[in-house]
């Protein structure tokens, strides 16, 4: 007999149609909007991915988030002082420029894509009494590389 | 007793010799070859891995894609336009030239080092009711950054 | 009845204050520090993350290794030719230079944040049969971006 036999068997939502699999998800595996207001931003989902760790309600050891777009990406950085963030986000304009005479990408957002592969479509964190390991000044951020826009973000629960 | 105990029990395959193990794969744990024909290029290897985690036959909640190279990497990007990923490389040329002046290492290509860096040796895809949680546009790229080469890909398919 | 039930139930160690949580770690979920002595260096922690694999003394699939810090990453990369990670070194250097006249952060360690974030805070490796599942020139590395500091990495064991 599985071990997990239960796994699948809380309330569910359905996943958002631009998903391949209109995937039936549980607590363990669930999802939330981010609504971005600039075209380049990271926007903390600390408390979000907290808050669907909890409502999963198992013994869980670890939490990956997930980005299901290729012009956002997912990093933990610092949470302290906001300027943190205006600066790497500053730095990877800097580095991966907008208007480049060689991108031929039709939408134009080819620095996007970049910035995208560069900061990671996932991250993982561990889980340990039910709370989040992180550094004191660590927080997971959203990062909008071609907004405003709605976007998705979904985590999954593992473990217990 | 063990829950998975049967784990490890079904056909196996010898690990390359490179490879520090001698490890006896099983349908969970599989590799295929990556035969790339330029010296900078993303070849989308989504499929192949659906086919892993399709032949392996059990309830998976995810899919761990690793890339067991130093000269490569593995990235999420768009899969409609070619000339995203085509457009990610020449970025990323220009970010790391190929000959900068204080490169010290004998094979002349640190450039490619520090791009499998920068996307990463891995990437882990949910699943869900069996099939891998990618938004539409996403497809999962083979990053060869000092071709051409054959090169290999492990996947490691979780859970069940 | 769970089947994990007696998972963290081995000899304890109490997290370091600055981690969110009073976490009682056990052998599966275990840390080490790293000091460093340069501003930026890479340094190899892949014996350090096979003790702690082979301490546990669990049937693993997977090692997470996890860095705590804002300012300092984790990558896999080459360990035959010490230049590959001086090189990669003063590549990042190079991208992201320290002194950006548009930087805010009052620390002025912006460079080191931006680096961290391309970096990663985390890699994953496969383990077959009790040992790391790495290419013959794999090594992980630690990387720190504002040293030199006394530095924490979190192993976590999984499987089993």
């Amino acid at each position: 007999m599985p071990c997990h036999v239960n796994r699948y068997s809380a309330t569910r939502v359905t996943l958002a149609s631009y998903v391949h699999v209109p995937a039936q998800y549980d607590l363990r595996m669930n999802r939330f909007n981010v609504t971005t207001s600039q075209h380049s931003e990271m926007i903390d989902i600390t408390d979000r991915v907290r808050q669907v760790v909890s409502d999963a309600n198992v013994s869980a050891d670890s939490v990956m988030v997930y980005v299901p777009h290729t012009t956002a990406g997912i990093t933990i950085n610092e949470n302290a002082d906001p300027d943190v963030v205006r600066d790497v986000l500053k730095q990877l304009n800097e580095m991966v420029p907008w208007g480049q005479p060689f991108y031929r990408h039709g939408e134009g957002n080819s620095a996007a894509h970049v910035k995208a592969s560069m900061m990671g479509s996932s991250v993982t964190v561990l889980i340990d009494a039910g709370r989040l390991v992180l550094g004191t000044w660590q927080s997971l951020w959203f990062c909008e590389f071609d907004g405003p826009r709605t976007r998705e973000v979904i985590v999954q629960v593992r473990g217990g």
